[in-house]
């Protein structure tokens, strides 16, 4: 058992899985949890909560560990709200994609003798919701830890040992560094897909059924990252406006290179940046971030094939 | 049995998979091959092709069905060369993504009294070539046909029954129709998916091994679309160029839009377009263009989770 008593605050696909997974491994005594919505609280007590509250100021009650797994615009308050009521010496750990904002927000409202290790789990599905966690959403994917340099290092290995204990790979980083990475990788990304699905969404040439009916020749694989949380999301681009906008632009650029190489039929600029692109996919593979399977694994398997 | 010889020129995944297909569920007596690489011709020889030729003009003779799978740049040059050696009634169709630029390359070169019948099957992975094939390539996918008018009824039919035959479902459209609807389902996601990991690849501030590593937070979904064969892909939108051009512009619009929102901080609008991408997902889910299960069933099935 790596912590007596866990109070989670928000209680949907990432809480969920965690609480599915510490109880699987049996890393917490407790778990307490809080959301806004009774529904919500009551599917939580139901299927992995041993406890539910009526407040986040009651959750985090003689909780060793909290962790903040509310949309990113309602930290500072939930912070605000808890900060009276942690217990000294507790560790308090987010789940939010973006550091610097949930830093800011936070650590005003925290008591001095209490830990505050922002983390980010890069797992994920498009679901959300307390029904949607599993315990094995953590399993070798990274979650990220920007703890300040003045960080306790006996808190921090103790999350550290609660976080690999869940089956996820544990990195340090930089508040500043890990905005911008998580803008390449995961904001700009998610913000490209939900245009694409808006333009589909859109166009009065070609109908909505046809788009749909089509999908499954590329548009799909857009929409399945544009189906995500739209409250985690829109936090997601107010609170990481400087990195995501960074990056945009240089999307834009770089389209407007594309395009312009597409109008005036440079199929040599084509063919090269085509090729440079499955180069790096197969760095993924290597890196074991994704299946080599053909088409994410819907493909039938090898075995099945003629 | 649908046609008693099959003439399949290009031997890559479509070509390979329609074999291994055709062959599961008896739909050709012979299935002749031709490509331009000797490797490639040994390899079909051995895992699909009962006889493979030196030459397209060769594989075609005495065909009573003949496939172009090649590259829609090379379409006119192959009809140029099979067209005097075609025999009267013989029906060819061309599995190429992109449809005017095709019926306009290859009509010229076929003789009177041979079917023309443009097709563009709707599946794909992202590998190609001859060992990349398989039999249920086709299972439940979107075959476009893209006949004209005057198409004779009873070539059509046939053709038909060799693509239902292999698990496909047959739609036919309007050539114009058909390439502005594949640039939004398919060559617009295709060039914003390259361009992203362009993006990526550019990055200096941000090292390619993070980009990589903690790639599974979305970018991975785009390096997979942007594995696709280069040449293909730099033939499809030399070609398709036109309803691209018109595509890539309003996403391009519809980006900008996005970004001055986040830019501007209009929680609103973000929250309000995230929702609306949400119902497209819902969408594609139900029309069977999708599976239902999180991350596309990377994610561990229901049953085993906790």
């Amino acid at each position: 058992m790596t912590y007596q008593r866990v109070a989670l605050i928000g209680l949907g696909l990432i809480a969920s899985s965690m609480a599915h997974a510490m109880r699987a491994h049996g890393l917490a005594g407790e778990i307490v949890g809080y959301a806004k919505s009774p529904e919500t609280r009551a599917v939580a007590k139901d299927l992995f909560c041993d406890r539910v509250t009526k407040s986040a100021a009651e959750a985090v009650k003689g909780a060793d560990l909290v962790v903040l797994a509310v949309p990113v615009g309602v930290m500072g308050e939930i912070a605000a709200e808890i900060g009276p009521h942690l217990k000294a010496g507790a560790t308090v750990t987010d789940v939010g994609s973006v550091k610097r904002a949930v830093v800011d927000a936070v650590t005003p409202h925290l008591p001095e003798g209490v830990h505050f290790i922002p983390g980010h789990p890069m797992a994920g599905t498009e679901y959300s919701g307390p029904r949607s966690g599993f315990a094995t959403l953590y399993q070798n994917r990274w979650w990220l830890l920007t703890p300040a340099e003045t960080c306790d290092p006996q808190a921090l290995a103790r999350l550290r040992g609660l976080i690999e204990g869940m089956g996820a790979k544990v990195d340090l980083l930089d508040v500043a560094h890990h905005d911008l990475v998580v803008a390449v990788v995961s904001h700009v990304p998610h913000a490209i897909a939900y245009t694409m699905v808006g333009v589909a969404d859109h166009m009065r040439r070609v109908s909505q059924s046809e788009v749909i009916k089509y999908s499954a020749a590329g548009f799909r694989d857009f929409t399945r990252i544009a189906a995500s949380d739209p409250v985690m999301w829109r936090d997601v681009f107010l609170t990481n406006k400087e990195a995501v906008l960074d990056i945009l632009g240089r999307f834009a650029e770089e389209l407007f290179v594309l395009q312009r190489a597409i109008r005036m039929g440079d199929g040599e600029h084509l063919h090269a940046y085509f090729t440079r692109s499955r180069a790096i996919r197969r760095s993924i593979i290597e890196a074991g971030q994704d299946t080599a399977a053909p088409d994410f694994g819907r493909a039938p398997p090898p075995a099945e094939r003629a």
